[in-house]
């Protein structure tokens, strides 16, 4: 196990009914003038908007809104924020949705305090200094509720970079899993899948001796594969949608990732898709990280049978463990597909002759390469986009 | 799962020779003038004190000293903190050593800013000032060094009682795993009990559809199971000694209990064997919990047999859940018993006819009863004792 610190100071406020508590914990945060950041209406017209308003008005606070935050989120809007939130004093920034919105609201906290461009912060800078963030969030998915990072696609480049800074972690997230129900299955189905890869980004290490944060990742991810199906089958499953509200903040508040080394690979090649077709963030993993499994799995055989068997009920095959390793992935690519998610680069429409392309814009996103359980080159990157353009397995 | 809050705010920095790093943490969380709050030498002898002291000069800090808590501590050293803390103003108090220590700090904490006796926060009133306290942990056992609670001994009527509040969880939590070398055995195998012991009292609980904690619950138990024998045949086993520390952290810090009711009843009844005989928590803990699980298990066999299964291996017998359910308790008291723990009072060198006062003192410790996955009255407290009286399985 490495040396590590593990900070996760945020004030979680998990249950039915709790976005109405919002403006008291605003409040108690230290909050006076809000601004109130959401995406495209959909927490307008389920009415979960004016309850959070009616909310901030019962506790006398004065707030200003700036919502058309969109999937995959643009560095646009955030310049925005900061020139309402400096124009206006504002002094806490409140994000009503999702990961794409919790994230844009970070960037825009640090970027108010912040002299330079925010998109500093996308360079390696660590966000020192922010406004205080609060979160209503909508959907298990991101993990930004409980996580220091936040993406955010520069629109000058279309590069997708990340930022990070224990300045940007939420001082409160209100997780109701009721504001779940209504959710469009493939978006539900793609926060599954980014939940999983949180923790399958972690789970792959080349650090040994990790028994205490390799059982938690088990244990979050069995909690995923339970849940998830009964989800899909009825989204209105108040003890489901809990549990894996609860899992996706686990998956990635590094509660399962400290002391060893990460991985990140699947993630960095998926944020191409995403970039240059658009791709919904948890089905470019759902293409990417199967495929990235099936290239590196002889890196450590022994990890990929221990995942089979402890997570995905396979039986070991003592003479053969690299059938089992296979065995688990496809276990994990036929769970993907049960949720009705891509696991081909075709089902994303995008073709064999796109690879190149995809490959060059990794080599400006990622010049120093990317991947902590197997550094991959650039043409490992392209035979990895090429294994995720053939049929699954 | 039950509505919940859940709130870690502490700054865990983990690994080799992190308390060389004492100093520049005080720092980051403001102290200037700090109490160093230890036990009875042991500290000293292997020359920690000396590091800790080093790194406090080394950042400028002026600091005083009081040494001398004992396991199960008393009341009498917190108000003498008080007093010390008070009229040298004191701005943070660094406790080296295990959870008496941190939980004798905790209240001096609490206590200096507090006009009345700080024994009041052990009547359910909450701590909700205190001056920042951070810890250099030296024993894996009571969760302290990331949990909001202290538990004290009123020296006046022997009563163990508990203080909690989010004011006194520690700012910083150091563990350095190397600190647990020199650890005597029955210490470390005690700390052991008292770590699975917090995870199984969250564990036992009639909240139904937990998935995600009961998960964490287990991935908790099975790396203190692997961990514990390594330890026990080598302490200076690093890997080993870092897995349990973590363990030890995440199985109180709440993680493990959040959306559910829990029990506690052990805890409980144990804390009368320490009051009354002086005896060692985490050996009151090896007596008391086989011994309540036995008493209690009919009322839900099927939570008793995922713990056997999931947790101490056991083959489902679904003919018979009884005797999968009994198989777990077996397993874990033979786990106890091969660490060098007792499981009967005898044992303890406490007899049969001491059981009514037990009893008695329970019922001015805890008289509106105890337990939450069964409630049990004096007579089932009195039948758990005598089961504890007993032989083991």
């Amino acid at each position: 196990m490495d040396n590590f610190t593990f900070y996760s100071p945020t004030y979680f406020v998990f249950g039915k009914q709790t976005e109405n508590k919002a403006g008291a914990y605003v409040k108690k945060f230290g909050g006076n003038r809000v601004l109130i950041h959401y995406g495209r209406g959909s927490v307008v017209k389920s009415g979960l908007l004016d309850r959070v308003k009616a909310s901030l008005e019962k506790e006398g606070l004065s707030y200003s809104e700036l919502g058309g935050v969109c999937p995959n989120p643009k560095s646009g809007l955030v310049y925005t924020g900061i020139d309402i939130c400096r124009s206006q004093n504002i002094d806490f920034i409140l994000a009503v949705g999702g990961g794409s919105v919790i994230d844009s609201a970070k960037l825009i906290a640090a970027g108010v305090l912040y002299d330079g461009d925010f998109l500093d912060f996308c360079k390696e800078k660590p966000v020192e200094r922010a406004l205080p963030v609060g979160t209503v969030l909508t959907i298990p998915a991101a993990g930004s509720e409980g996580s220091p990072n936040a993406v955010i696609t520069d629109e000058t480049t279309l590069v997708k970079k990340g930022a990070r800074g224990d300045a940007i972690r939420p001082a409160f997230s209100i997780l109701n899993p009721e504001l779940c129900f209504t959710l469009p299955p493939f978006q539900q189905a793609a926060g599954i899948s980014d939940i999983i890869a949180h923790v399958l980004e972690r789970y792959f290490t080349p650090t040994e001796n990790v028994e205490a944060t390799d059982r938690l990742c088990e244990a979050v991810l069995l909690t995923v594969i339970k849940e998830a199906p009964a989800i899909m089958k009825n989204p209105r499953d108040y003890e489901a949608q809990a549990n894996l509200m609860w899992a996706g903040m686990l998956a990635h508040n590094n509660v399962c990732g400290v002391g060893r080394i990460q991985d990140w690979a699947s993630h960095n090649m998926g944020h191409e898709l995403s970039s240059l077709y658009n791709t919904v963030h948890g089905a470019s993993l759902s293409v990417m990280f199967p495929a990235w499994m099936k290239y590196v799995m002889d890196v450590d055989v022994s990890r990929f049978v221990r995942l089979a068997v402890n997570v995905w009920s396979c039986s070991p095959n003592g003479q053969n463990p690299k059938q089992t390793a296979l065995e688990g992935i496809v276990r994990y690519e036929s769970f993907l597909k049960s949720l009705g998610l891509p696991t081909s680069l075709k089902e994303l429409g995008v073709k064999t002759e796109d690879i190149p392309k995809l490959v060059e814009h990794l080599k400006i996103s990622r010049p120093e390469g990317c991947g902590g359980f197997k550094r991959l080159s650039f043409e490992d990157a392209e035979a990895i986009y090429l294994l995720a353009d053939r049929e699954t397995l």
